[in-house]
């Protein structure tokens, strides 16, 4: 496996180290490329990613990210939506589930869901009139962008239990009709269970019954709505992993930003970097050794080695060294 | 005052007659206008409202309107958009705060916020495209209409703890750009403080913090959606009342729909339809009236006089009768 390696910004030069050491302790065959990209670089050299860099990026199998920010300059472009646009990552996965001993403000049942958000269009088209009285986004649903993203989360259905919730708002925009329409038809084709949902409901839905739900597929920006909001049901951003698929690449980052506020201090969440590993692992077929990282995380927690977010008085560092411990010791 | 009053279908036809009963106790001089819209008349007569009917709603001052019934058929024009958009009611105000004695599945401190929504532009501009292998929807964001919402918005702000939170997602959408500017300024103008958001982050932040927030500005479709789900803080949708405000008139309606499950059967939930008779009588200036229907309602749940979805037994015109005692005795 070749593997880029974006550090980033802030805290994602302390969460990506320690994914790696983790990486490291499972000794596989791993080529490793490192890029810097993000605002550090673009205070240094003008430009936050190169052409250069989408190359390599793009001579790489896969991709592990950590977080860059952004600044408020309107002439900065954006990492991630340079990347995602670049290498077609048309999928966006956010799995979702509670982890062992960790506290949230919620009491619900157990719950394991996956957000499925089509990562190419919608609103992020990027097709706007910019005006002083008035400015337009194009928001934008295709047939084909409807379909392999369907087709991704039926697949996803299947290996799971088999039940897709379309998310949508189609009582207001006929143009979800199409987004709609194409996503019953392939979890008819595949024979996965669907039913959909508004978007404003499923907002609600999914705050006060999350175990009612498997796989849930939806449009771009309510994708990115809905997952960070289901932040709130497992105790904290910190802890959400995602994957970006493409047809030929894939992008696997923690759902968490660079966190300005307490970079440089080392007590940073390694667990979304961690799990995020454990998606590049899955998505490479190693199943083994996704599934030994995810039982070495689960001991570390259920040990209470955790981070000050999370109620513990435990450094970065060491959090990562009692999940590598775990991981030496199988 | 001249009141129309549309029960709608569903459970429509159960709350609104509680909500009126409630105003009756309340002595006031209110000249009363029945309208039959929505579905049930969609299937009499064709349409589910007609020319005439916004005339007769354009005579009155306000009103005060059930849930309706919207099938999935495309021919089908909603009647909400169409009183919005043909009363011009640019405004939509969803107060959320928690209501003595109902629980709900989060543990959080004390809070009480408005979201303000953008009513009239956005995502709902019905400007479409619709294609068999594309859809488009024009997204759209005037300096008019971000002007009217943010003053609003600072208005209700200055009556309250003067704090306004703007969000949006001009990361993402250039065009947004053109509301958080707007709403910058007027809040300055004001001297209302104000901080911003992103949309995907607000999810978030008003799911683990909703006491930090006071004053909440945004467009159509971020309102519509941060709106249900906030009902997952207060304990369900069925307890949040709504104000759609235009510059003439004014509309008052439950956020719940027509809910057909339990239709017919008593037992629907009355108290997002009186809590909108209480947000109406605000509107018109009858304060003291206001607080009067609040301090009875807040009673009877003191009292645990209360509907099944609240863990109660009593039916909805027994909650009804118990709201009303309190009022005939003072
Ligand atoms: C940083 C931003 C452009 C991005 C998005 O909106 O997609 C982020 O919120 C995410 O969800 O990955
Ligand atoms: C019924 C629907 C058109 C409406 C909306 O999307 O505005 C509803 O969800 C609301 O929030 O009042």
């Amino acid at each position: 496996m070749k593997l880029a390696i974006v550090e980033g910004d802030g805290i994602g030069k302390e969460v990506i180290p320690a994914a790696v050491r983790v990486l490291d302790a499972l000794e596989m065959d791993v080529e490793k490329v490192y890029l810097e990209l993000g605002y550090g670089k673009w205070e240094k050299t003008g430009s936050a990613i190169t052409d250069q860099d989408i190359e390599i990026l793009k001579s790489c199998d896969c991709i592990l990210f950590g977080a860059v920010t952004t600044p408020p300059d309107p002439n900065y472009k954006s990492v991630l939506l340079t990347i995602r646009k670049e290498l077609d990552m048309y999928a966006n996965i956010r799995p979702i589930k509670p982890l062992p001993c960790v506290d949230c403000n919620f009491e619900r049942e157990d719950f394991n869901f996956v957000i499925v958000r089509e990562n190419t269009e919608g609103l992020y088209s990027a097709i706007e009139e910019i005006g002083e009285d008035a400015s337009y986004t194009k928001r934008i649903v295709t047939r084909k962008g409807s379909k392999r993203i369907a087709e991704y989360a039926c697949k996803l259905a299947k290996s799971r239990k088999n039940e897709l919730t379309i998310v949508h708002k189609s009582n207001v925009m006929k143009s979800d009709k199409l987004f709609l329409d194409v996503c019953r038809e392939t979890a008819s084709e595949h024979e996965v269970e669907y039913s959909d949902e508004l978007v404003d409901s499923m907002a609600y839905k999914l705050m006060v019954s999350p175990e009612k739900f498997d796989v849930i597929v939806t449009t771009n920006l309510f994708g990115d709505i809905l997952s960070d909001m289901s932040g709130a049901l497992v105790g904290g951003l910190g802890l959400l992993p995602s994957a970006n698929i493409g047809t030929e690449h894939a992008f696997f980052e923690p759902v968490h930003g660079s966190a300005p506020d307490i970079a440089g201090e080392g007590i940073a969440n390694p667990i979304a970097a961690i799990l995020s590993l454990k998606m590049l692992l899955e998505w490479h077929g190693d199943i083994m050794q996704a599934g030994l990282v995810e039982e070495a995380l689960e001991s570390s927690l259920n040990m209470g080695v955790t981070t000050p977010d999370l109620g513990g008085s435990f450094t970065t560092e060491e959090v990562t060294e009692a999940i590598v411990e775990h991981i030496e010791i199988k």
